[in-house]
């Protein structure tokens, strides 16, 4: 077994060195054009999603004792060889398309946040070399889907980006159910007080990136975009508050599922973010997406989980899965009526 | 007392839940109109004045030990529940005001700083159910002061939003001369170096937002308001670490004093950003301010707060009232001239 | 050697009030004038650089335990005390330059990276009073130099900036060889868990603003900057992985690696910014990057710095000198083409 594993190890240096080697080619005959138009997005949009990527999601992670690096370390080398790929398979899917750098780059990393997120359900049990070939698989998957509803469902595009909650979900379970139960003895899945501290300040800036997530892909009025997102992220956190007293014993705030229900109102609207016309619509599905997220969080650790043998470290069936299915059924009533 | 206080710990959530339905009910009937121009308030302003009162207050007040989640998890609560009802007791006392989405949210939470700076001062003592009381009997005295201001006083919009510093310091002070003295062996009240560094990292955020924070709402030409923000806020920065090491013995530099002198500069110039033509104006204010602050520091702890039984948990009258003070008297003297 | 300590710190406040009171009444003089007219800088640009260097470079530099407040704290008073340095020397030494606030003061917190880079050599061992003077000497040579570089070498402005990382690792490699040795046994030097991640923090808000500091001073089209940072820092983060297991015995990731080799693409592409034409140009110098941080760190390390008698505290030679180095000779080489 330790020998197997240092084979492991050895082969990961190597695989990274090929991929980066391979992009770095394409990179050479793909991308080198000179644009010199503007860009469509901002550069502070852009800076935004990649703070939320790079800094929420690697610090959101962070709660397992002992993952506190690898979670931030992993997180960044995964985003970067991601958006590398991202951009690579785009381009290939859609040769034609004639995009300036920046909006490019702005899309490779919303998409890598379906990658992350699909991340948080294997942390802890997959190694360094698995989570790189996930990567890889899954950014080629996710175009793959995404061009399937481009071409034949005529879906249109600023949609079919929202559904990176969706994918990273659900793809990070099916991962998930293919690894072997962690040792229940394992002292690496519990929680440090100093470890939350570190998690409350990654699912922050997540809760005030969300915002310009939501919007930055929008070629319509942003505005309203924004507007919706937050008020619906500020009734879930309320809602999340309120859900964790009820459902705790002894009547304190329970910091996970904070951390899980927090977000849920802006998963939710990330989905439905065209079809939304009034604030209150947006904090109706904030708190929606919250009681989902607490009771799903409730009902399938403790029901379908051990039943499906599926170990989901971080919760993202709750935490981004559920809320995102509600925020598709949002989308097709509200843009029914 | 134990049942007491579970008592009041149930009755938490089901007041949020009310307040809550409260806010979406009149979100329904009042911000039901669509906007559709675009807003006088660009963005990132409005996101770094949301990130500079969620995270840098957040972790400013992390520094008391067992308070780190507290702080910022509570924190966030008070926020959001905050901006809802700021927004709606403000259309109710202008409702002629025609404003866009983004507007209004911006102001809503530069009121809510106020609130935020009067729960520092109660830090540790009041239980959630006070806290949020206060938070919302406080956003309807600040906004009926404002109101009187505007409508009696003939105080200018700006200038009138700028004393949520005033406001919030000497609200939060005779909030809390209510409560009982922590029992002295309290060892909630003492702090670590963790918590330090977390507490740093809040006081820096907050150091570097201030100049959007004083510049977010002005009409006029917003470029010297940053500018001489920020050269207040650098001579505050030096003379805090200056005088924490003249007022200890050892000559060591304290957290605590640097920690309520270095955002002084930033609150005294926010009281009188119209009326500072100068940069050196500004740097004198910024040393005025910070000596005020760790003056009063020593003073108001070992003379004025015994006397008067006020326990101020994280002294915001020093950091926050005394400061304020002055750049009121400042604005007047300057705009006198 | 206690009592001439004493005195040290004694006379440090002293210095910093003098310091102070000279740059109050040279700004009296100098920048009295007011400005109407709308800067070239974005205010969200400034607000970039000036959190890469208070908070990013504040907390690169924490790692060192027992330094984790000094390293913030003294950070920040570095910082504002050398900016209004900084902008006075700049003054005097243009005095014909006609510029508006913000500009100038990017232009200082932008030369004041040179002596946060310093500072980092010397960390640990320098007492208070001498990185002050440090400070002041450090950013007088440093306008001397540009000035030189300007008059006769007729070096752009732009180009001459993107030295400061040359600068400031060679200035501080320099004072430090003037240090003594720290003793051996110096549990200072030692790194904990929880700083290493308050590290990696500052590490990532430096790699995400590194964009925004190549490119917030150009005058040229912004873009193709941040495009080209991007994906040079990108491929550096990759082969910092990379190289970082396959230097080490045990197959895992080594921090202080990824910490100072993450980085390099970003300084090597700041000093050739303007000749990169293609994204895979700046890929390759990412890589080639990487390469010369992680083998200078155990080449320097272990033969040169002994020799020498350098004790590098946080590797400010092979993070930012030698990364520049690079970028030079990519810049004189691409732009020779």
């Amino acid at each position: 077994m330790a020998s197997t594993y240092r084979n492991f190890r050895t082969s990961v240096p190597w695989l990274i060195l090929f991929l980066e080697a391979v992009f770095m080619v394409l990179f050479y005959f793909f991308f080198s054009e000179v644009h010199t138009s503007s860009s469509a997005i901002q550069y502070p949009a852009f800076q935004d999603v990649s703070h939320m990527v790079v800094f929420g999601f690697g610090f959101f992670l962070t709660f397992l004792k002992r993952y506190g690096f690898s979670s931030t370390g992993f997180n960044l080398l995964i985003i970067v060889l991601g958006v590398q790929c991202s951009m690579l398979v785009e381009h290939l899917l859609w040769a034609s398309l004639f995009e300036d750098g920046l909006t490019r780059i702005t899309r490779a990393v919303v998409s890598m946040t379906a990658v992350v997120i699909s991340t948080g359900a294997v942390l802890g049990r997959a190694n360094p070399l698995q989570l790189i070939l996930m990567t890889v698989v899954e950014i080629i998957f996710f175009h793959i889907s995404r061009w399937i509803h481009r071409s034949y469902l005529k879906v249109q595009e600023y949609d079919s980006l929202m559904d990176v909650h969706l994918f990273g979900a659900y793809f990070g379970l099916a991962v998930s159910s293919r690894f072997s139960e962690p040792s229940p003895r394992a002292e690496k899945n519990s929680s440090t007080p100093k470890l939350d501290l570190f998690s409350m300040l990654g699912t922050l800036f997540l809760w005030m990136f969300w915002p310009s997530f939501n919007s930055v892909l929008t070629h319509h009025f942003r505005q309203p975009a924004i507007y919706n997102t937050y008020f619906a992220l500020a009734v879930s956190a309320v809602t999340a508050f309120v859900l964790s007293v009820l459902t705790t014993k002894d009547g304190k705030f329970r910091m996970t599922d904070i951390r899980s229900a927090v977000l849920a109102g802006g998963v939710t609207v990330g989905c439905a973010t065209n079809s939304i016309k009034y604030p209150w619509i947006a904090m109706i599905l904030g708190l929606l997406a919250s009681v989902i997220a607490i009771l799903g969080s409730y009902c399938l650790q403790r029901c379908l989980n051990p039943a499906l043998k599926i170990h989901d470290a971080s919760g993202v069936h709750f935490t981004f899965g559920l809320p995102a299915v509600l925020g598709g059924l949002a989308h097709l009533l509200l843009s029914g009526i």
